[in-house]
């Protein structure tokens, strides 16, 4: 045959804006690699620039991003270099969002809303995206909004075993703070083997204009309860089912949550003494500022390493939770 | 200017498949219209032709199709439609599905699974479909799986219309039979201001090899428990629900859901002494020997011929259903 | 470079849908290899489920499915099994489609009609197949409706080789049983060497009511008939073609066709005295009842088997055919 | 509601290439209505220019080329035209081709070939067409090639009113002049209600080297024959055709194509005495040293007319032809 | 004909981004229309939402926007509000972008740079818009980036109206300040009839490291000196070129650009004595602590209302401007 | 794990069209390999045929053509080239069109103009490409006209390294013979250290009726001018502006251009006395009759290889220029 042959070679290449470098860089370091060096700047009138200083031809190219406030910024970020990436001839391009942007807008909830969670997926696409990796997602039905693959990862492994050795299952009780993270909490209460409650907020048929209560519908009396939710934004729903449960007779309230948004004034509202501990990983990034003494912040990079390295490998992702999802 | 200039039409054309004749009817007579007229055939092979006796050029189609069981069939000839009304010049093709095929498989469970319901959006944009209409869907991401507008209705208005008069507050609970439901369950409460209870499958402690007991969540001693979901399939789970409310004290469980389902063998199972009466909609044909005494259907087709004549005189869906949703 | 470098492997995956297993097995043992485990239902309600229980991350998958009756179900079934493929991040999907579904629906006879063979090319790409593998399409055109590589096999080397010990091309001339099929006939003839016959229905002038005579164009008295088709459907059209045959002084008539679609009353129809003898391929499965005595079944897979081989490695499948196509 | 309303306009803008003025001038005369004025250049170093002199925002545009050769340059000028009027805003684009470019590369005759008739189809897709309309495609699957409506039109009608008046049908014979044009030959017969006969084309068995021999099927002797086909290239295969038919006795020799094609040496091959008359349509230009004596042009730009006042006013073009296809 | 007639109404629908309501109120005011109610906000997580209080099925919307910095959130919101647009059915969506964001990102100046103003017309299209329109882009050629129409609409008319009155055509030249924006001050020398001058940067061979110095190539003693270019960003450049200007014996010095980006410290810096006047206009907006003596701001408001009617009109845009461009 | 495993392999193939076959001969020789043998070929009525006569299966394909007249020949060939190679199976398409088609009309200069380099740029994506390659394309914007790779390669230094011997810079002025021009222009004045000058044409203000005088803007008397161009046409430019340099006291003219259209009258244009050399590139071919005395062309062949080179072996062409884009 006419041509030349030669053997192929398969490039992993690690790409990092500069949302959360300390996360990036860890993974880099899990998986005994480095970052591919880049230029990324912003200009005076807020447009962000991107250029790698090495060749990315023919690579297999993970793009990690952490999606913390400003979110748009680090959103605008990423699509460039992914751009960059198409069109310096990357063979492969990941987008990897720990924590998935806009993953609450993931439906119309009245007319004439935009389904932000859906764009986001097609924004990445019209870059050049061709696989997602991305941890807790908000709703499981985002990997659907994507065509393509979705690498859905699960911190609960890691949360699960951090509070292993520390609660005791007689006294613990899974608790969902509302009503849309049930099934989460159900999943939690399974795997752990304990009863589970549920937070119910309404309107509070005595008092007019909306002033809502919390009912809980489940045992927490004399239990300590374990609040799960995927993420904690500014804290406030979190803190006032904590305050519930204490009400309700609960002897400890401990929160487990993925993602730490923390927007203003979480690091304040959750220091309530109704909350004894929150632990949540670092798919975002909590600065030095955000951070109180009940804070415990896992490191998210081994998982998204082991889950790199095996896509990278051709090997199987679903077999690192076996029976977790 | 050179040309010819003439003032805009707009045409509407309501076409059905073969699965659920009498819906479509319903919807043509609402409109005060009637269906184009349509060979729709099965070749002894199982391939399926359609075609249109009148023209359909520039028209504003609605393809309307009912999945019941074979659902693919059913799916598979109002995908032909659309192609057929595609290569006609059709302007605008809404397809008009009140039970959303596939509804169920919205997500990877665990790896290696389809998420046909995507898929399900994927093969109607493919076929030329502009634009879907559907009661009810299982889970309000799915709007996002299709890339273009989505009018999602809901049956509730409905359904409460029928149980206003004959349901009394006071003694009313809603229940979810499941925790996946919870958010259906949560808005009926809301809008009929009773209280909300859950029941919750769990494995039991006590016996070994996956037997599930029943939990319920919150008070229904004493009390009419009215069963809330999208579906019934089977039956079982909404039974089973029945039976452990009346043996948790429930003096009555009546059950309403939007979408008859009723695979083999609902009909049996639905007779059931725990279950008072059993309130479904039109969107899926329920066939004579399918119906039994407890069971009320109401019409669906006034809701859909409302949406389909605001969407065709750009008028507002959503105000259909003013804070409903 | 900054990264991680490996040489790059390529995985052959045989994936089977549900509805000729025994041809999915075949082409895996003349392979060497065998079909990935997977779990393919039917629910209750006709939706169909599928995943497969082994990692296809980077493979080259080959989705095996035979078209027969429910026609609708395997090509639905199919496309779920394309769906998960993609998003299980397999790098390349062929889709074997041995008979394509509705190749008969390749163009508009009328107005309004769709044109089903490239919906479903439009299907199988929406789902995310990247290539088509077919035998004997009924209409070479449908290589273009797919946007894309389409492997288009030949199954007349292995009839041939079937007759050549049987028949005396002294006595034998090939016949096309309509005016559709000339083309097929004048390869046959050709590569045989042996006189062409065509039959052509006509109405007849004598009687009104549109009663079709069968006028045969060319030489078959004290000939034997090859009558050559790619498919049998109910068979009318063939049988009708071999008594007119024998009744112009044919002294035998045999049958060659690819697909053995076998439409009831197809069984039945065949066995008429007319016809000494069909031959057809198993692109798909004769049941035992639809079986009898004058009918040989030659195996397709060794064909398959042969083109997945060259596609998987790079090589002409041109080359299998050397001038046959 | 917020906003501006006013009532809809239509407005039809005819654009023409340059291949064939004299048909774009004939179809707006048809219409009552004129040619948008177009500055169309091609430059020194061969790339063509487009630019329409009047506003085309919001129009229903048919660009009308002829695909005579220089074919590619007809294809490239319509292609520009097609990005003009996209650019431009215009609604709605309907690519009028009544000779459709590449038809006859409609399938890979052998590996590695391209579809080229496909890729045009693709080309007017990428341009911005949204529709096609074009005379008596070479293979009616190529319909299935665009992604879109294909109004296909045929020139049937207009060639046999023609020859309604001056052939009796007691002594003619529709004649295929090969195995591939057999279809539309047997829809002749049908429709005229006399015999059919063809031409096969083979080997001679007796002579070594390829040299084929024109069988002929079918009676043809005393009888006068209408060769029918969809073009005309160098007329050999057709003069072939005619002078075998004479050989076998045939009193007449005439031939009725829809494309006049006529690449060199058409117009001298043609005026064998073989042939008694050549009847065409201007479905492409026929300069004036390419005439001759038994050369009969019908007008085409009737037929398009009426299609293209159907088209624009969303009336059935299928209509116009009932039962004709 | 089976269905429903009725005449058909365009609706024109003006929505605004939150970065400049100004000059969102007043093209509607130009209009004589009124901006559609919205509801935008920003999430404690920088999150933005956005919904309409008002139909807009059906609608002609201009979607407008300012991209002044933050830009990315700006961007974001445009591209939020054109998706919630695309899903309440809007007929045609046009992004009002007076000011192009990332427009200097036009071109791979290195490898592995991103194109990012190819990105935002890609972001566009993904979303969901239809059409663009916008005021000077920096690069002419960005009107290819997106594949639809772009009206491109051009300021000089506004600020040539300004001059007119003001300047002595005998005494004028018009300067580039670079070479890359000589093309722009070509247009304007030869509208006002009056010499041209280049500033051209050149690293100063005396002095090492890449000190640059600033050459004038022209006549500029003893004229008055009106520095013309698209945009004026941290106005280092033009500030530099007004000093040169003035050193070389220039008795005037004025400033005219579109765009006023105005980052950092650029209204100290425009304050130089070098510099007479400045004359921008209101694409982007200019707030109050960055307005300064010698500034003046001219509304382009008129200009955008005058071509978005246009374009709702179906009317020439290119005729506003004859032969300015 | 189930399946078949090889170790993967790259082949590069070389396919070329009928324009310019030395080229593609010595771009196989720089390579050590050979072209794959190709059957093109145009039919009688100018439609092109082309097939490869070797599997191109899996191959990394790079079609070389260049555009010389019939440039929409040419341009066809290889879209249809690309259309087999994808229909083929082969795994990546480079495009490599040294002289990019089309790409002076890179936007539109008024209302209802195509931008047809864009519109190539979608032709190459219609048909199969995956990636283009091109020389000194006549605006940068141009590499984002496509929505993939585009290595762009620049002549320069081969150029440069032609006139280093022979020119001394202490004598030497870069000129840029118009206003468009000038940002190259500027880079060879950096990169040699020398002065620049441009070439301004202005109506003449004393003369009616559009005749335009060249105004130099620069020093040029006594110097050698080097006007530099990325292209040179029928040469009407470039002779007139060295008549205007040595009007202007210029003791020699020396032109370099990359690309040779040379349309007619080219040759006997640029043998003006006023201009001394023309240097040029072969990527488009230059016959024997329209070389000249005083024309060297310079083989770009080996830059074409060295970067086929690098993009097969994933290495960086960026390197091969540093500095000089």
């Amino acid at each position: 045959m006419s041509g030349i042959n030669i053997t192929g070679q398969k490039h992993l290449v690690l790409v990092s804006g500069r949302a959360h470098p300390q996360l990036a860089a860890d993974i880099a370091a899990e998986l005994g690699s480095e970052l591919i060096p880049t230029d990324a700047r912003t200009f005076a009138n807020g447009e962000i620039y991107a250029r790698f200083d090495e060749s990315v031809r023919g690579c297999d190219a993970f793009v990690i991003q952490s999606h913390t406030s400003p979110i748009n910024e680090w959103l605008m970020e990423q699509l460039i270099m992914v751009d960059a990436l198409k069109r310096a001839s990357a063979k492969r391009i990941t987008v990897v969002s720990p924590f998935y942007p806009y993953a609450r807008q993931d439906k119309k909830g009245r007319g004439r809303e935009p389904i932000s969670a859906r764009l986001v997926a097609d924004l990445y696409k019209a870059a050049g995206a061709d696989r997602i990796m991305s941890v807790d997602l908000h709703a499981a039905q985002i990997q659907g909004f994507f065509d393509g693959p979705v690498d859905h990862l699960f911190a609960m492994p890691v949360l699960l075993e951090h509070f292993q050795s520390k609660l005791d299952p007689a006294t613990l009780t899974v608790v969902s703070p509302d009503m849309g993270r049930v099934r989460v909490a159900d999943i939690w209460s399974d795997k752990l083997g304990v009863p589970l409650a549920i937070i119910h907020k309404r309107r509070d048929p005595l008092v007019p204009n909306q002033v809502s209560v919390h009912e809980i519908v489940g045992e927490v009396n004399g239990r300590v309860c374990l609040l799960v939710d995927d993420l904690i934004d500014t804290g406030r729903t979190i803190v006032k089912a904590a305050e519930a449960l204490k009400a309700a007779g609960a002897i400890g309230v401990v929160v487990a949550a993925t993602h730490a948004v923390f927007s203003d004034p979480a690091t304040q509202i959750l220091q309530s003494d109704a909350v004894d501990e929150v632990v949540v990983t670092d798919t975002l990034p909590v600065p030095e500022e955000k951070r109180f003494d009940k804070l415990t912040i896992l490191p998210i990079a081994p998982l998204l390493a082991q889950a790199i390295d095996a896509v990278f490998n051709d090997e199987s992702v679903t077999s690192m939770f076996d029976g977790a999802a």
